[in-house]
């Protein structure tokens, strides 16, 4: 059963090359929330634990549960597993994202053997709808800025922000965020060895001088664009989100359901429009 | 104060270019981590609370907190903030590492607001030395496989992985991690939007199998080699690990601490070694 995951996902997207547009069904990689539970054996009782949860590419998700609980020092053999099954108790889409792994009876899990805190989520459900929805809930809307940006514009943003990464050249090895105004020109651009942590880095100085929502800004990814970078975003109040990297499933949605632009493999001769294609200048 | 943090660090590296081995020194970018705290007035005391750990690289601190916090809903404005500074009870390398954001006056925190929670610690501090303590403390020992890999197939080895790389191919948006033995042969690929999520898959495989420790092999990384997953292959007894990108500083401290050979930046022409040379074939 997990080998029928999808691990793509097909979308139509508006491919722009040498001043021409196309439109054309592309896939892109599968981006889905997956929580990992522990359960064990207990005066009879069978308590559960939420251990953590990943935005990861759906399949191998028995290896993915078994090998993070086995990294973090919560396993020792595989002969410490009694079980591990998909949840039994919920919808078929939230089911196949809840891996469940029953301890063999005799060990019981000690809370204080984990050293460290996951994230984990206390929100409505476990798939990418209820990760969309948790949003709403948070009180984010669409966005609605009117700025519009040149092709010839956005084809040329990799190109300044990499110029501008003093780090990545001395290294190879920092993800770059670039903030840039609609004619170009780079406003702010952070290093990180996380991707998350550049983005946070741009959208917190922002804060810090009063200068959000950033509803005339574009935000260039020097990777690829996920779920939770998309997110950052439109807290930002970003509306144009744009990547060298190709975008995740998820990341599409949230663009689609918020009102954001979103562009990936953007090159000096052409990019991808994944959504919100009327904020790019015709 | 900020402006201070070293973003790069000097490493010794052994570089491998046409089958000659040349000592140079290089930089490779910083990765430490940063605790955000969050401090607030409730019936003249100042409670406070730790939100998340994040493996960073230094620079843009205070920004990085702030930006966490508003993306994640739990600032809304900067007038929210009546002080954000590096906590002052801790000793120097520890109170750089560690960004405290007091709430202005009658803003109390809300442990309710935050519907997620994140990645947090309760080792012994938070600094690169603490975070290699941590993995001792966990009953880590450096590995001792004597085995050996020669330069030339340690070359082609990112080539394999991307030709088995099927999801990349066709959406160019994954991470891949591939388990090698030590003639190169291809044992295991995973791909996943998480790059921990793809070496969590790899090990979790081979743990399920009962095939843990896996000293005589060698995990190959298709992007960068960060503390995380470094510290995953040493769980796992995994002797060498390989990336075609860059590592992080902690990657390096914890392959030199633990007996971890770590190559990066592998091409068909040549790679450098960090850490462990004894295991490269000469």
């Amino acid at each position: 059963m997990q080998g029928n995951r999808l691990r793509e996902s097909a979308r139509v997207v508006t491919r722009y090359r040498a001043g021409h547009a196309s439109v054309v069904e592309d896939q892109v990689a599968a981006e889905e929330p997956m929580e990992t539970r522990i359960l064990w054996e207990q005066d009879g009782q069978l308590p559960r634990k939420s251990i953590a949860v990943t935005m990861r590419t759906p399949g191998d998700d028995f290896a993915l549960a078994a090998g993070f609980l086995f990294s973090e020092g919560l396993l020792a053999t595989r002969n410490d597993i009694a079980d591990i099954s998909y949840c039994r108790d919920e919808d078929e889409q939230q089911a196949h994202n809840i891996v469940s792994v029953t301890l063999r009876p005799g060990l019981v899990f000690d809370a204080a053997r984990l050293n460290r805190n996951f994230y984990t989520t206390s929100s409505c459900g476990v798939c990418g709808k209820a990760s969309l929805d948790a949003l709403s809930i948070s009180g984010h809307e669409p966005l609605v800025s009117r700025h519009q940006l040149a092709p010839a514009v956005l084809s040329l943003l990799p190109r300044t922000l990499r110029a501008a990464q003093p780090v990545f050249e001395s290294t190879g090895g920092l993800h770059g965020a670039g903030l840039f105004d609609n004619d170009g020109n780079l406003i702010a651009l952070k290093e990180d060895v996380g991707r998350h942590n550049a983005v946070d880095k741009i959208i917190g100085e922002q804060f810090l001088a009063g200068s959000t929502p950033l509803d005339n800004r574009v935000l260039m990814l020097s990777g690829r664009a996920s779920f939770e970078l998309l997110q950052k975003a439109l807290a930002a109040g970003i509306p144009f989100v744009a990547a060298v990297g190709a975008p995740s499933s998820l990341a599409i949605d949230v663009a689609e359901a918020f009102g954001i632009t979103l562009v990936g493999f953007v090159r000096p001769d052409g990019f991808n429009v994944y959504t919100g294609r009327e904020r790019i200048l015709t």
